[in-house]
């Protein structure tokens, strides 16, 4: 059967941390779309400013997790801060808690997940500057290239994308995990 | 006797968050520090992209809590997130809690406070998206366009620097407060 995968964006996601999980999961032969809040182009981060605007595929109002796979959450300082506060977001990203799909979130990216209440209890790494805000939501954070938690996988920066886009594509393999929840 | 007031920024810092403060304290004829990690210009944000470069004043290694009267924290995404990872920015920070003087911290300035630890137990307000960061920190946040709780000043966005400014000076002319420790 088709596995389809969502990536969650908006305005300021790290450029690699879209394209580089993006390309993988397109050589494994999924499908791909990447969601956003609008229909609008969202612009990506790149070595300290502002880089391309990419496509939106679909947006949170057309589609919901059960249509899913798998979600990918890039990371990028802006783009979780803007997605955090958007109620839309949360409830996605909890969804594939609780129909126990994997997620996988590099970077900041986490900081959507402690807004979305899925962290407490999770092993997780993610980068440096956001650890304590992991720990006080209650994970127990690690430095580490790459996290697997029960169909979690979380990475600190760009330098880990080959590990973490590898126990992604493993975990879409292996499918539902009974103990990711929410 | 003369006060003497820090600002702490680095690069993306939220340029109003940093120029309506200084200007208001220079016009209480305090003394006002740009403090940084090092002697480089430090550049703003502003209207969503980076804005011009500011001149640093002292950085962390030339000074101490101990020659200031209050510190002051402007926000923007990326200038906390790059001096929360600094552990002599948190010392710093840390310092004006343990000698009890005032500390304000606008937008998204209150992560740079749960790094030092500094906010458990408090009541506090700041830009929405780090709400969540605050709560799981132990803090008390309530959406007011400033917050005062012993000695540390709080607000939410660009917005709210008139109330802010205005507080800012009455602690500081308050000066010491018992309650504010770390």
């Amino acid at each position: 059967m088709e596995k389809r995968i969502a990536i969650l964006a908006t305005n300021g996601f790290e450029e690699s941390e879209l394209n580089s999980p993006l390309e993988a999961l397109k050589n494994e032969g999924f499908e791909v779309d990447v969601v956003s809040l609008s229909k609008e182009n969202i612009r990506s981060w790149t070595d300290g400013n502002w880089g391309e605007s990419f496509k939106v595929d679909k947006t949170l109002d057309q589609i919901s997790a059960k249509d899913y796979n798998a979600l990918v959450l890039p990371g990028g300082v802006i783009n979780p801060d803007l997605l955090r506060v958007e109620e839309r977001a949360l409830i996605f990203i909890r969804d594939f808690f609780k129909q126990s799909k994997p997620v996988a979130a590099i970077c900041h990216a986490a900081w959507s997940l402690i807004s979305a209440e899925v962290v407490d209890g999770r092993t997780m790494t993610s980068y440096p500057s956001i650890r304590k805000d992991l720990e006080n939501a209650g994970a127990l954070w690690i430095d580490k290239e790459v996290v697997v938690d029960e169909a979690l996988v979380t990475s600190r920066n760009p330098g880990d994308l080959k590990a973490f886009n590898a126990k992604l594509i493993e975990e879409i393999k292996e499918g539902k995990h009974e103990y990711q929840t929410a």
